[in-house]
This record gives C-alpha cells, structure tokens and sequence, in this order.
C-alpha cells in the first residue's frame, strides 16, 4: 500500500520507518529541502533521529502532490499550528477519486479555535476526499520505536473497519496497535498530559521525590478525565494506553520534549525562552492556554493546568505555581468519581 | 495521643517519624532487640533507614505491652505473614476498655487463605477490643518519607469518622492524607501492585524501553482491576493515589524492593534465591500466589500475574514468562471497559 507520511520530525519518521519494514510504499513528505535530501542521501534524519538507519525503499520529498499521488492512507505528523494549513493543501492537491484513509499523530489542541485535531480536519477537508479519519496515539517515544523497542499504541476511528485497516498497517513483532472507537477521549489524553508533563519536570526539576510525582500524575490524570468526560469522551479511554500509559511515559522519561520544558520553567525561563532554548514545539506549552480555557468554559477544575497557565501566560512565579500545583486539594480523595458524581 | 507502630521496617519507622513529627507519643515495637536498642541509643534504624535522625521522642521497644498500653492508635506495619500473629498477640493484651483505632499499611494478601489484611485482623481480633479498622496506602517510598518529601497518601475505613481521626493524626505539612471508603479497592491496589513490579523489573532488566514499561503498567492496572473489582472494589478507587499512584511509583523507582526482585528474575533466579539475596520480604512474590488463585477461582484474566506465577512457582523459562508478558493480547484495546462489560 502506498502510504504519505506528512511531517519528518522525530515521530513521523519512525512512523514510516515501522510502515516500510512492514512491506509498504513509504513517501515522507518535509518542507526543509536540505533535510529532506539529506535523509535521501543518507537515510539518516540528523536532526530528529540521528541514531537511526532508515530503511532504503523510504522516498522522501518536499514536493506534496507527488507523496499524495494515489496514496491509499495520508498519516499526518505535523504540529498542531500547521495541521489547518495541511488540510488546505489537502483539499487542493486530493482527487475525488482516491478517497485514502487519514490518520493523524499529533498531540494538541488549536490554539485559537480549542479544536481538537480531528476536529480541524473535519471542519476543513471536503468529505468526498477522504474515507475516514482516525488517530493513533499512546506511549511512544521515537526513538525507542526506531530501535524495534516493543511498542503499544491506540487507533481510534469513528469507524472501526477504518481503526482495523489502519492497524493491519502497522501492526508488525514490535509495534502492537489496538483499536477504540473513543476518537474524543483518545485526543484529549494525548494533547492534555502534556501539560502535566511539564508539570512533573518542574517539580522533579525543584528537587521533589517519586512520591510527589506518583502524586501528580495521579492528580493529573484525575483532571484530564474530568475535562475529558464533559467534553463527551468515555472516561474509561483514560485509563487506557492512549491515557495513563502515555501519560506515565511522557511523565517519567528524560525523552519527553515536555517533561523537559517543565525543567526550564523550574528555571524560572518564560514561553519564549523554552521555545529557543528547546528548538523543538513543546504542544504542552500550547495545549496549556487551550485547556484552561476549555477548564473555565466547562467550569471544570483543572489545578496544575491553572497553575501553569499563570506561571506561563500571566508571569506568576515559578514558587506561586508550584504552591498551586502541589497543595490545592482538599481532604477527601481527589477522584474521578467524585467529580463524575458532580456532573 | 499514643500511637502504638508495630514493626520497626522502614516504612514502620518513616511512618514512626511522621507521627512523631506530629506530637503524638510514639512507641515504636520490633521484634529484635539489638535492633531496638540501638535506635533507642542512636535515634538510627541503621538496617532499614540508615540516613536518617530519628525524633528523640520515639520510644523503641521490644515490649509489646509496654507498646500498647493505653495506646488510642495502634498502627500495624509487619509483613503479611506476621499479621495473624500480630492480631493474636493483641487479643492478648490489649484491655476492653481501651477500643483503639487499629490502622495498618501492609500491602499483601494472606498466602494461605488469600484473605485480605483487614479480613485477617477482623476474623482474628475480637471486636470488643477497638474501635475500628482502617488502611492507609499510597504512592510512598520510606526513604522519601523519611526526608520529608511530599508524599500523598489514602486512608480508608469503612467508617469515615475513624478515616477522618487518622488522618488527622497523620497529616502534616509534607504528609497530604485523603479519605476513602473503599477498603477493598486501597487493600487490592496495594497488594497487586507489587506483582507488576515485578514484571516492570523483569523487563527493564532484559532491555526494555520505556514504551514497553508504560504499556506494562498499563496493562497492569487493567488486570489488577479487573480482580478487584470482581472481589467488590469500586473501579475508580484503582485511578486514585492507592491504585495508579502507588503502581506507578512502585514500577518506575529503583527504590522499589519489588522491581528490584524483578530484575533478579530476569536474572534467573529462583524464588528462595531471590529472598536470599534481597534479604526483606518481596510481598509482590507471595502476593502473586494467591492473586493467580484469585484469578482462577473468579475465572479473571490476569496474564501478567500469570506468567510470573508460572516462572516463580512452576519453574517456567524467563523467556517463556517474558513472552507472556508482551504478547499475548488481542487486537481491541484491553481496557477496563471490556471487562467490565463482561460482567
């Protein structure tokens, strides 16, 4: 099957890598030109994978039309900022009758519109181009997935024949994909526990022990499912591996582009800093200005993702937010129940 | 107030100092003398929590009379296989008159009739001698407690009011106490959590990345879940800070007895070989005895449980146990949903 990967960072790269091992037609579609021959030249992608070899048959382009050419499924990997414009040039470059499934695996809401993904998508292509939209997501880091590590994620669809297509893809020995019909609840847990990711850097970063880390994904975990379930996402997905195992993942390892920006606003950096000093998009970042908004729209309490929109976006202190973050509750269990029982 | 701590563990003596800590009278019993002595003259438990000062006010004793005199709070920290024991040792000696609160915050399951503690202490301690039962239970490393980290804990009683008295007597500035109801689901989530330490182990130590962590932890609380909620324990308990929480902190930190046992399978080690070289109870090892019984009797899938079950206890290869561990799922998202569902 021929299959265009948009976006040559680190995930979608080892995207690809998974879906040319398992036999398919791989086009990797990045704007940089001088990256992307780099990687033709080299089949090394030295700025988001150095480590990696990439397999031979792997064609990678700057030019769009030709990775679309009657590719049967489009897997999206760009950042959020870029997933509208993407689906502008979809609508131009798609031909009715090619009709691929799209998938996407980017982890954040607009932050103008507080879309969800899927939800930009929808409201931008035209549906005759399209089969169906799904998202994959779960504990993934790249480059453990570009060295065969043993691997699980989530396909969610609308349509579970669409879900199944989309994991026979890339089902293979190390990387295990399971399907959910959940598309709300699979979002929201990949974009929101990147926020708590930065939580849990700053804390770490602050000398706090696993104790209060346990604490704070625990907390954390609590207050994506409560934002999660008002939006109309089953509260049960959170629990899953597109929820508590991607937030475990990308709340305890040095990998983690979020956990990491956590630790330089421990340092006391602001939002532009962490970009330039990260020189990667931390979606957590981002994601935090969408989900405090969403929280006050929704009235739904969400006390780190407060805690680190003032820190972020109205200059409290690194020792404000983090009174906030570790102290707020009150006596009785902070559980999804009880705020479930409040709905 | 007198609080009477039985078992002079790390966790007995962390859990000593907070009490301490919090100006209550402290009387701390083990069952070793030279042990107890030398706290008494060092303010040092140099075998359990060797870096750490104790208050000067806690009393250490071998007296178990001496311990429980009068006590209005009796904590229980022993391992699991000295809790019938301990609870006929209080049948003995504590008076009519007295109706303390007795509290434990040990994790297992009784190996031989794979009671719970609580179902021990009641069918053991006649109830005219206390007031209540209660659990306490959290994401908690000693040796952080010990330090005065943050750390957040559980306490559940089937009485609310006995729950809110030791949280009281507990909560301190670094040690954040919550109550619950659910002494099934805090008792369950404790106990089983160890096992899955001790398959996060086994697979860190054979190589494993920490997508295959996450996933394991995963579905870890998938299984651990499913058990408990068969057994009467409300699902949301287990995405709380004695489900999730301790699951977590226990599978990720080398500070975790249970994840280093773990390793030691990976090694090849046999049980006894294990208690040999670790030196302390694994509860996770006799803990999974009686959970695999669990399992079957209630005729629950737990493949994790399983598979260590067959390498500790029917001398099945590391790499036969290895592959259960990883790969035996179907394609549909193993969530708590499903089983539920199948209720």
């Amino acid at each position: 099957m021929k299959v265009a990967v948009l976006g040559a960072g680190s995930w979608g790269t080892a995207l690809a890598k998974v879906l040319a091992e398992n036999d398919h037609e791989v086009y990797l579609w990045g704007r940089n030109a001088s990256q992307i021959q780099q990687i033709n030249e080299t089949k090394i992608n030295q700025k988001y994978l150095p480590d990696t070899v990439l397999p031979e048959s792997i064609m990678a382009t700057t030019d769009l039309a030709t990775a679309l050419h009657e590719a049967r499924m489009i897997l999206i990997v760009v950042p959020t900022s870029a997933i509208r414009q993407t689906m502008e040039n979809l609508n131009d470059l798609l031909v009715n009758e090619s009709q691929p499934i799209i998938v996407h695996a980017t982890k954040g809401l607009e932050q103008e519109t507080k879309l969800r993904i899927s939800e930009v998508m929808e409201e931008v292509l035209k549906p005759e181009l399209y089969e169906a939209l799904a998202v994959l997501s779960g504990p993934s880091h790249a480059e453990e997935v570009a060295r065969q590590d043993i691997t699980t994620v989530t396909v969610a669809s609308h349509s579970l024949t669409a879900a199944q297509i989309v994991q026979d893809v890339f089902m293979n020995r190390y990387f295990r994909v399971y399907t959910n019909t959940d598309v709300i609840g699979v979002e929201l847990g990949a974009a929101l526990k990147n926020i708590i990711a930065l939580g849990a850097g700053l804390i770490e970063e602050l000398g706090y022990g696993d104790n209060a880390k346990a604490a704070l994904i625990t907390r954390g975990l609590a207050e994506i499912s409560r934002l999660g379930v008002r939006m109309g996402a089953d509260p049960l997905t959170f629990i899953g591996l597109s929820g508590v195992g991607d937030l475990i993942v990308t709340c305890t390892s040095p990998h983690s582009r979020n956990w990491r920006a956590g630790r330089l606003i421990a340092q006391g950096l602001a939002r532009e800093e962490i970009f330039e000093n990260v020189q990667m998009v931390v979606e957590g970042i981002l994601t935090c200005k969408a989900a405090y908004e969403l929280a006050k729209e929704h009235e739904i309490e969400m006390p780190i993702t407060e805690a680190l929109y003032h820190r972020l976006y109205e200059n409290a202190s690194v020792a404000e937010s983090l009174e906030a973050l570790m102290m707020r509750e009150g006596k009785q269990e902070v559980s999804l129940q009880k705020h479930l029982e409040q709905e």
